[in-house]
């Protein structure tokens, strides 16, 4: 058996890629291997408790578009990759031959010694149909349900039980939730809005052990000599690339245990590439190993690979990952793309910022509008956009999409503050107050002023 | 009486440019010279009698950013500008000196002459507060309503007045509403919306004269022969830049009537700057003055006339205006930027196009998903971005702005294709069907085959 292209993995990267392949090109053949026979949609895990009812049968990928474009999926779990005969081989016992192959592996849930335990009810972010399906019967049963690490997925786990009328603990072991993606201006609004719902937050935090009861957590042990009472305990420190299988055939993995790769996604075998999780991502700015795991740079990445797949297309290459965080807490949204200022600190990169309030209809008076407090921030010397934070209402999502473009593309501060844009009453902040040229001319203002 | 800078007009480009001078340079005084009292948000006027409730209180832009700010404002006319003496002299006799001048004169709604009546209730879309007040006193007594020309400015009228339970007809001489801004099939989506609501629409139809009583407009004749009752009519045809007062200055004017600027908003005189709808404008990828007459471009405009006030700054000559039309109808949002289909056969500009479908948020099963349809025109040879045309939900407005900012930029199909995003469940489509990189990689498997 062998295939021109085969991906390992059914998730936002490998499905991407899978579609990509057959899109661009038709007359290759290509395999999707993978481990689950239901791939859950990763992002909207968090949702299925509450909004989605229970049902996890509403968060599955389809396999419909892969079917229908030709790809070919083997529910298998890959053992081992054999370069030199350029063949998988599956639990199963299939040897199966590639021409390309794509590793899009994921990663996998981080649990410190400290808090591995035999007792029940304590869970991990583990996305396998089958453990999600237990977690949420769990999360049903629950009335007390502790959450350890106020990071995006904590912090949506619990934004959705909220509504299911739970009484939940967050326990963040740094000073507030949300901090590796937000400054603490923007992280305390979502704190507060978490608070006003009745959760409970224990910042600065750690969880030192678990109370027991007949098998199950009763309770969990705080550093700070406090002892919270659980029916559950739902662990999302944050997660660890699976290259598991890539070290095992040779290929090259850097220091932070994540498969090397390339501007076009390649790894130290030619005819092997990485995707999402799994795969080094480096910090545009920097070039820094970054910890930016998301599924949309899964599929973008997907989208780079495959169109490299056959010899350098793009010509242009991959120049790193911009972080992009959106969410939304008790209706309210979040958005940031780049450096916030404890990222930008840590790489030694001088900025400066300013923010900027509006809302996001004009006038204010038409319906009832969202607050929206947009920060930037520039390098200190020539100006290039570094990073935006930002809070509002829905359409934060697409202008943080935005300026995360902006961003790749080394606009500086002149750029923004000719920005075209368009506006509408419903649809938009004001011509005046739209918030990113506001910003460029606050900082214009100080540049003119200095000179 | 001497200011370091004068700025003609109350509109979003005066307004801007007043804003925009006190931050850039707070040393200098500003006077701004408007002829009403109280100037009127100019996008939101289609929604006062509706939305806001007849209201026309809620539509006024405030004077207290202004005032904060140390701008000067003078309710006056000004009728004359001597360039020899940098002086402007106002109806009211006043002479006031200015060492750089703005002119954010705005525009008039065209009429032609075989419209022009004297019968009452036939308005056009003048924008002083005064006119637009009986406008809305008419509209709120009246029911069978004719609005004459199904651009922008007349289905937002209509979407509007639908709410106040008008019997609306929209007479349009081309062959369907929108077709400024939008594509057949995009356009005849909002058509029917508005259909849908009872609106009635006669395209391909213009209005040949009227039938009066007692001095007031009681019907409208059209080119088919029909008759349509009217207790009043609105007539939104289009606007014509007001370059009077720089013509008789002397100041060079452009062929289609708009004073002649260069790339940092300059007139002839280089003491003298317009923006705004006065100001020449030209599309960015012919160069070709073109009719983009928006409010938000106005905005743009007045920052890189202050920006540039005292000598060039920004060095990057602003190259020319993406058109961007954002507008909702019935809740539906449509969004476009760029060229369309008709506008880059009208310039001669070969392009090859995409469509992709997707939903606004992932899973569908969420909450009610918007369904998304966007379409991306693009060079048939150097693959460059050349316009985007989509209709939503209200994510639609940010991200068309996204496209916006991506023409200016001069991406290609191999930027959009690895373009970076962020996604979440609630803001986003998926991270796999994104609209923007799907429709790249459609394209890119035809330029892959062609190989």
């Amino acid at each position: 058996m062998k295939y021109d292209i085969v991906v390992i993995g059914g998730g936002a990267g490998g499905f991407t890629a899978c579609l990509e392949a057959k899109r661009l090109y038709p007359d290759k053949s290509v395999l999707m291997i993978r481990r689950d026979e239901h791939t859950l949609i990763p992002c909207a895990i968090p949702y299925i408790a509450g909004a989605l009812g229970g049902d996890l049968n509403k968060d599955i990928l389809p396999d419909s578009p892969l079917k229908d474009s030709g790809v070919e999926i083997l529910i298998d779990e890959v053992v081992k990759i054999d370069r030199e005969s350029k063949t998988v081989e599956t639990k199963n016992g299939k040897v199966i031959g590639y021409d390309k192959l794509i590793l899009a592996l994921g990663s996998t849930s981080i649990i410190p010694k400290s808090l591995q335990t035999d007792l029940e009810n304590v869970f991990i972010m583990n996305k396998s149909y089958n453990y999600v399906k237990k977690l949420i019967e769990v999360i049903k049963e629950s009335d007390k349900i502790v959450v350890v690490g106020g990071g995006v997925a904590g912090v949506e786990f619990t934004d959705d039980m909220i509504r299911l009328g739970k009484n939940i603990s967050i326990v963040e072991i740094l000073p507030n939730i949300l901090l590796l993606n937000l400054d603490e201006e923007f992280a305390s609004i979502a704190a507060d809005k978490l608070k006003e719902a009745g959760v409970k937050l224990y910042t600065n935090t750690s969880v030192t052990g678990y109370i027991g009861e007949g098998g199950r957590v009763k309770g969990v042990k705080l550093s700070n000599g406090m002892v919270l009472d659980a029916d559950m305990v739902l662990i999302t420190i944050g997660v660890k690339p699976n290259s598991g299988l890539a070290a095992e055939a040779g290929l090259k993995i850097a220091e932070n245990g994540a498969i090397e790769v390339d501007e076009y996604m390649r790894t130290s075998d030619p005819n092997i590439y990485a995707i999402g999780d799994c795969a080094l991502k480096r910090d545009i700015f920097t070039g820094s190993p970054a910890p930016y795991l998301l599924a949309s740079v899964a599929a973008y990445e997907a989208r780079i690979a495959v169109e490299n797949l056959y010899g350098v297309k793009s010509v242009k290459p991959f120049k790193g990952i911009i972080p992009v965080l959106l969410t939304t807490i008790r209706g309210l949204c979040f958005g940031a793309a780049g450096l916030t200022e404890s990222t930008a600190k840590r790489y030694g990169i001088e900025y400066v910022k300013e923010t900027h309030e509006t809302v996001d209809i004009h006038p204010g008076t038409l319906t009832t509008p969202n607050k929206i407090t947009m920060k930037m921030l520039f390098s200190s010397k020539n100006y290039r956009l570094l990073g935006v934070q930002a809070v509002g209402g829905k359409s934060i999502s697409e202008l943080i999409n935005l300026l995360a473009f902006a961003i790749s593309r080394g606009v500086n501060i002149y750029d923004l503050h000719m920005l075209p844009y368009g506006t509408q009453p419903y649809l938009t902040a004001s011509p005046i107050a739209y918030p990113v040229p506001n910003i460029a001319s606050k900082i214009l203002k100080r540049i003119f002023s200095s000179n």
